[in-house]
């Protein structure tokens, strides 16, 4: 039976949105493939890999069927149209337990598996508590902390961003217990207090499904869950179950030596300094000494090799002498785009923060180490 | 003691050159370094793998002093030049046992193990044999047939290039058993028979380093190993102790059935079906049904997956279906450039001749496989 006709861009945009989360090697075989649904209209594609699921729709129906859905390997299928030539007719046909791609003088013949064995979520209708801010917005909340969030730590909280409505305000935060990253923007009216830590494949997947745009995304909580909507997207993922660190605490409020630095100059020189730090390690030290006038930056590895930078800066305070993890610092300027950042410091003790000037919703903070 | 004292540009070319053997880890430390040696108005620079040697000058004398000598990782010297603005000027200290390497406001300590204790191959005057050419010639000598050259092979002398003089032919084959290509071009004047397996890792290098010009290449034969002298650099490589396979018993004669395709055409085509051959096997078979006028492609996987293409071709003789490893004919494909290829087949069971229209000295042999 022909189910769909179409051609190869239109069928390849729905597919390539939903096949971000699926993981090439699954001990579950459906969980590699893409629900396709014709109901009405309409076709939709569907992913899921138990934690997240994503489901759009084509832009147009593409089916003279009415209704069916099956499975098939989502990554094949969409290889297979990325190999085609553009803009190409193509066919699905259906027969028995096997999906007939073809085009001109290409065919292919997929495995199907039963739709109903699909673990799909049932979605609710009533959500718990609702918010709705542009797309735009919500990419920069992700995107300034993202990279802060931690890898694969036994605290599984820390394996997730923060996301938080507190009155007028949605904050993100990000943190792997060393340093930390925190974002917030304003919403239009108060909010009822909400708080879920969302997993981290949640985060990067949502970052690259956003647009730079105007138009709203809306983020809806449930017991479990949160679901996102946004473009023709629905994408809704589990929450980590847990307590997130207090971040308040964290935040430094005395430090107020503190200069001002060209971003890419300084990315720059501990670029330079790095090679010449134990590359294998995981927590590369740095030592930034903090003068009138100056900063020196200073690496040294267990070859008894050193680099040392010597940049021109603005300070008036008392020096200081800190020793950071190179990575960290390194991170956040290669995540921002602003021309300069400012560094402020309480002490060698303490925490140091990093924020952009003229943006006042962000602040990175980052814990000293001992080299 | 100032040892040198140049713009980055050009002591960064000379290191480039040198810097491709040198690999990360090393069992022996001296090898991840580049020795630097300043004799009278010559500045040079050598590198080796115990297997490899490569050695170069810098483009003009870049020392005031007239002797010295010294090692120093070549990997973070090179890293350290690379992170610096192009065209800044550099100096190069000798303090003790340690090179400073200054630029403006950055330093750069390391750490220097003494020339004495380089392994440097003594360089003979008198080679027992010696080849030239053009550089051109010589890299497309290599290029055509490297990609035939097996990887770890537990049979020793295939994980090498073989390079024949045979009268006025230099001849290169590569093979892994169970495909092979070939390719010669003509000397001046005929030469005194030589046999040699040149390493993989240095024809790769060679082919790196070679430019496409008029500029000659000499080839020198010694006792174990080989020297290239081209350009500014002299690269030396311990040969395979060994007995290459004998080709002339591989190339088929008999192969009258044949049809010739579009490179890219069959390309993609290939590259289209084995979307649905299984991923992981090293051995990913394809079958090929050469038909009056038509081609048909097809590759199977084991969970009951087909993909067929079909390509117009010109071909009169009695049908052919044979099975071949896919990853061998795109391997042709890929590194030739040819508009088209020929394929010439004797039956079912007997090796696949490849071959480039007008191009009579290059010749690509694949095996049959069972799948």
């Amino acid at each position: 039976m022909l189910l769909i006709k179409t051609n190869r861009d239109i069928l390849l945009k729905p597919l390539q949105t939903v096949t971000g989360i699926v993981e090439r090697r699954q001990t579950l075989p459906i969980l590699s493939n893409v629900l396709i649904r014709q109901n009405q209209e309409k076709t939709s594609f569907l992913t899921t890999d138990l934690e997240i699921q994503i489901k759009t729709e084509a832009a147009e129906n593409l089916s003279l069927q009415k209704d069916f859905a099956f499975t098939v390997s989502a990554k094949k299928l969409q290889d297979i149209l990325r190999s085609l030539p553009s803009d190409i007719e193509i066919t699905l046909t259906r027969k028995d337990d096997h999906l007939l791609v073809k085009s001109h003088k290409s065919a292919f013949n997929l495995q199907i598996l039963p739709a109903e064995d699909f673990p799909e979520v049932t979605e609710e209708s009533e959500s718990d508590n609702a918010v709705t801010l542009k797309q735009k917005e919500f990419k920069d909340l992700l995107h300034l902390v993202q990279f802060a969030v931690a890898q694969q730590d036994i605290r599984y909280y820390l394996n997730g961003l923060l996301l938080l409505i507190d009155g007028k305000q949605l904050i993100s935060v990000g943190t792997d217990g060393h340093r930390l990253a925190y974002v917030s923007t304003g919403l239009d009216k108060a909010q009822k207090k909400q708080e879920v830590i969302l997993p981290r494949k949640a985060v990067f997947e949502l970052s690259k499904l956003l647009h730079d745009s105007e138009d709203p995304i809306k983020i809806e909580y449930f017991q479990n869950k949160v679901r996102f909507s946004f473009s023709d997207i629905t994408l809704i993922s589990k929450i980590i179950d847990g307590k997130f660190p207090d971040y308040n605490r964290v935040i430094p409020t005395r430090n107020n030596k503190l200069f001002e630095i060209n971003r890419l100059v300084f990315l720059q020189a501990l670029q330079r300094v790095s090679i010449l730090s134990n590359q294998s390690d995981k927590f590369r030290g740095v030592r930034l000494i903090v003068n009138k006038d100056n900063l020196r930056i200073i690496c040294k590895n267990n070859e008894q090799e050193e680099a040392e930078e010597e940049l021109e800066i603005n300070y008036q305070d008392d020096p200081v002498d800190i020793s950071l993890n190179i990575t960290y610092l390194m991170d956040l300027l290669n995540n921002v785009t602003s021309e300069t950042v400012q560094c402020a410091f309480e002490n060698a003790n303490s925490s140091v923060l990093m924020t952009v000037p003229g943006n006042e919703i962000f602040k990175y903070i980052v814990m000293p180490m001992r080299i």
